[in-house]
């Protein structure tokens, strides 16, 4: 990114260049040199015209803080003022919005725009935060813009919505280089309903999207993917254990920071805290910044910090991270297993210190009301702890290649741990946590490493996360957003587990008044028009009598008012003594009578019906798979009762002892 | 494959060992020289001491056609004796029985233990098959006995079914070592319904196999991978192009192969040809041998053809596909691009036959009576095509580099065009065109082969070998065979467009005799039997008075009988003037009537309805997603008619004007 770059310096070249791209391009060619170039110039510089000693040193610490708040200011600014759904990670209400549920504007073009800018300032401004998940959002936002253009999608909803899922994996497709970790992201994690047409339709446009990746060429080596790593040694049986235990890490903190971002994030809407989201941001950017600078490892981007975790120490490296002791084995092998040096000791412990850092900032970070993804950080923090055990073992590996554990194919001189493997284990494990994603976050592990012979170390350490992490919970971080804000989502993961019966949660209950019926004649447009004024419900089942309550169809109450409404204003005669008829004869009527207001092209004549004893948990099942937002209960083939999504969504928060009515509903 | 050894010589080390291992524990340090180990002994150096000269040749031969026919005839005799079901590939029959049709022993053990056999057998007789759909259908039998052993799989049909795709993806992950991408085919191909449960818990069980695999360690190399490649050159967008062609022949390909095999296999099933198996098999055998010996690139197996088309050229490589001239451009680039050799000109030929060859034997070999798979012959005829047209694409890049096309990207001397890549895309578009999977077979392609870096070119190669294959016929091999063999598969992919209704799909039609049902009270038992006896439904619908039609419940043929001969037997009293009741309360009765007997708790209080004007894609949908076998319909409240999954699929086949007794029924 380039505003990164500004944080630290300014290329004379041209301000648009990072400190990478801007030596690059210099005429130093020995490695060393053109890390220093001297186009490349940090604000100290600048200013003063010195590059070295504390006076510059503090200089370039205070302008960092300057930039990191003023682009966190005018991230949050911006949100606020044109767009307030363009915060957060936004896959919490995609989710949500596949389901089913409608949040107007969510998905329009002043989110795109303001979440697309505001998203470069966030991730700009030093912030613990990623772009993967607002990237989901900004191309679910395209895809709902595009779908404007076409009749068939605007007017067809589940077809929108098959558009909104292919856009979640192209939103992962670009943020990763990954476009088959993008279709599986969209179809393990966003999507609801999922069908093989969409698979492949996701695919092509997560190809299309690869593919202009490709061409535009971001990270300047013709791959796709974003951390390329390679490694030179197989992993062997006896690692299973500590990518084990890096599994037993990730899930721990996945579950804890669910609960303790749950906590802040409830703390934040329900004291004060929550009104003052500018400050917010800027004392959380402030005292990001102020933390962050002194520890090379935390000053870094997020990604940049991830590339070097993963990255593998070859002789020649000359990162902090691969500060060995050079050890002359008389063996040839120039990767071989080194002893630790100082420099290496110095890295480690301020790893540890950013390990610290990262969990608790994440923890404040996620939920403020800039754009804010997780996977970056959750990576991040994966990565450190991952490489920390990684150098631990080789250490350990070294120093006893004679004992039980290492004896037979770990010998002296040989390359045998490679803690870059440890680092990009730990960060899957800890991404699964978060998530609770698998095979999804191992092919995206794949195309973002390249490290496709280590399919077994990433699956045991994601599942051994899932499971650590789902014993303390079972909402992934998204699900627990989604309950947090109350939106109406009916997971399709969790089973139903009661053995209720559909008579038990329809409407109405044993002691409320008779259900609003419609009768397929012999109700007046008065009768008709008091009925629907009278009652806030958003349909209305016909009947071929109130005796008989036999079902005939289901009338949407919008339908019913915009059809008297027309018929008033354009048909003559009609008045509110006019007879109402759903059927398709016309009845008798007095030759003195008001003209018949018909109305069965409005009524829907399948609407879906389940039986009073049919069990809840298949009833739930027909909501989540056929997608429906209400059904009729009948016995003995009467109607008895209604069931909408929200009674079935209050009856398992009741059942969960979770407040029913926090609910909410558009 | 050990017998593949047999097939050429024999090992004096011991003769489990194929010519390969055999040569690699000998102490001759060349390369060279250790292919030509003394240890390894043709058929005719053991029997007349002579390994060159034209009498060796024929003996070689004729020991090539002998053990040809020899293991065709164990496998055939082997099949047809002890279980007829292990013939073919089994993926048509297993995604059937996925959908809900039961085909008792298809699963068992015996299938198990002579498809494992008769697999060996098959695919050491030189035969154009492959190993990885009958290891599919091998890896669901011992899923399936597994479930013998567990009462909650057992009982429960639903489960046991995710247990089976789960099941498939172990098949494949083991066939290829590719678990991420065994787990998307079960997904894409094999399974009906997918939910997310069985997604992670297939990707558990490929996790097992993967790691299972890895210990064994079959490939030597501490690779899971089957054909592991590296190539060193990124490929360019020009070459975009000659992949989208691989993609077109592929699609091409599929088609001709889809309809040629069925047209073929139908000739078998209605002609007198399908009573000689054993006969068809030896005879198949003999030509296939016959032709395939004298060209080096028939001779050898299908993954060793695979895995030497897929390989780069490096200086050292003795491969004759490796014959380029040698020229000393100045630049120092050991892999630059080399005019083509003699040698490499006589491989060209004997690829071109073998490609012939190949596309002929493949559509006469599917379906014949031994476990016969179709993924590595597709490969290998879609490697041979890619590879020739990367030779070819090659030398026009070296006599043309200055033209239009390669100018900017491909100069003198450098290294540009990858011949081993055009083979790995031609592969995946063949398999593509043939089974129309589209991410699973990337996937596949990417564990494959390790190529991580050309996932655009695959994608590409797929999708346009999908889209040309489906222009000339929507159905994949799989479901080409299951409509040939008439299974009722109700296809989740097709879109079903027509504009009937509900009312018009079910019985009873209009002219016949109207809907058998029970009432809930006022039947005796013997009204009860006879009415059972006088028809071949398998279930009832229950009405609470023959005259209002109202429904009250389904109740199933076989638990209707069970339970009055459990009465007649066990309950004093009951005789055939007793009267069957269905309520809960208990009618006043005469006191001299006979006992009652209740039958309650057979009814299914729950069944599914729809209404008469549902449209019938709604109703298809609702079938498919609920896995429904039948559904009531009914008008106003009233019992009109029944629809089974058989209606739907005659309805279906009469509307794609296709004869709808065809398909078959349990």
């Amino acid at each position: 990114m380039l505003l990164v770059g500004l944080m630290s310096g300014l290329c004379l070249r041209g301000f648009w260049f990072n400190h990478e791209h801007c030596c690059w391009l210099s005429n130093e060619t020995t490695f060393q040199e053109r890390d220093r170039c001297p186009q490349w110039q940090s604000w100290a510089e600048l200013i003063t015209g010195k590059s070295e000693g504390p006076f510059a040193y503090i200089m370039n610490y205070l302008m960092y803080i300057f930039w990191a708040l003023m682009f966190s200011f005018l991230a949050v600014i911006l949100v606020r003022a044109f767009a307030p759904y363009a915060c957060g990670s936004g896959i919490p209400e995609i989710k949500t919005i596949l389901s089913g549920f409608i949040i107007r504007g969510y998905l329009g073009k002043w989110t795109l725009i303001i979440k697309t800018i505001t998203l470069v300032l966030a991730v700009s401004s030093g912030l613990s935060l990623g772009k993967e998940g607002p990237l989901v959002h900004v191309a679910c936002c395209c895809a709902n813009i595009l779908c404007h253009l076409f009749t068939k999608y605007r007017k067809n909803e589940a077809k929108r919505r098959e558009v909104l899922s292919a856009a979640a994996a192209v939103g992962v497709s670009v943020a990763f280089g990954a476009p088959i970790g993008g279709v599986l992201f969209s179809l393990e994690e966003v999507s609801y309903y999922f069908p093989l047409k969409t698979l492949w339709r996701s695919f092509f446009a997560a190809l299309v999207a690869a593919f202009t990746l490709r061409s535009i060429n971001p990270f300047g080596n013709s791959r796709l993917v974003l951390f390329y790593v390679e490694f030179h040694t197989p992993w062997h049986l006896v690692e299973l254990a500590p990518f084990i235990l890096l599994g037993i890490f990730g899930g721990l903190w996945g579950a804890l920071f669910i609960k303790a971002n749950i906590a802040w994030c409830r703390l934040r809407k329900t004291t004060c805290l929550g009104h003052y989201p500018v400050t917010e941001v800027l004392v959380v950017a402030a005292l990001t910044a102020l933390l962050a600078y002194p520890n090379s490892y935390t000053r870094m981007s997020g990604s940049e910090l991830i590339s070097e975790l993963f990255n593998d120490c070859s002789l020649l490296d000359s990162s902090q991270l691969c500060g060995y002791k050079q050890v002359n084995t008389g063996v040839d092998n120039s990767l071989a297993d080194r002893p630790a040096g100082p420099g290496l000791y110095t890295a480690l412990w301020q790893l540890a210190l950013a390990l610290v850092f990262k969990m608790m900032i994440t923890v404040i970070t996620f939920g403020m009301k800039v754009p804010s993804g997780l996977f970056i950080p959750s990576m991040a923090v994966g990565a450190i702890a991952g490489r920390l055990l990684g150098v631990g073992m080789e250490q350990l590996a070294y120093y006893n290649h004679d004992s039980v554990i290492f004896k037979g194919w770990c010998s002296q001189g040989a390359d045998c741990i490679t803690p870059g493997l440890y680092a990009m284990v730990g960060a899957a494990a800890c991404l699964g946590g978060v998530t609770r994603m698998t095979v999804s976050l191992v092919v995206i592990m794949f195309e973002l490493t390249g490290g496709l012979e280590y399919i077994v170390p990433l699956m045991a350490a994601t599942m051994t996360s899932k499971w650590v992490a789902d014993a303390f919970g079972r909402e992934g971080i998204y699900e627990a957003h989604i309950r947090l804000n109350g939106y109406p989502f009916l997971e399709p993961k969790e089973e139903f587990e009661h053995s209720s019966l559909a008579v038990d949660v329809m409407r109405p209950r044993r002691m409320d008044p008779a259900l609003a019926v419609l009768t397929q004649e012999g109700m007046t447009v008065g009768e008709v028009e008091s009925l629907v004024e009278s009652t806030h419900f958003s349909g209305f089942p016909v009947v071929v009598s109130s005796e008989s309550q036999r079902l005939v169809g289901f009338v949407l109450r919008r339908d019913l008012l915009i059809s008297i409404d027309n018929a008033r204003k354009r048909q003559d005669g009609i008045v509110s003594a006019s007879q109402v008829v759903f059927t398709e004869h016309t009845p008798l009527l007095p030759p003195d009578a008001p003209p018949l207001l018909r109305l069965r092209c409005i009524m829907d004549l399948s609407p879906f019906t389940v039986t009073d004893h049919t069990p809840m948990d298949i009833t739930v099942d027909i909501f989540r798979k056929l997608g429906l937002r209400q059904c009729l209960v009948t016995h003995n083939g009467r109607l008895l009762g209604i069931i909408t999504k929200k009674d079935i969504l209050k009856h398992m928060a009741q059942m969960a002892n979770r407040d029913p009515d926090s609910i909410l509903f558009n």
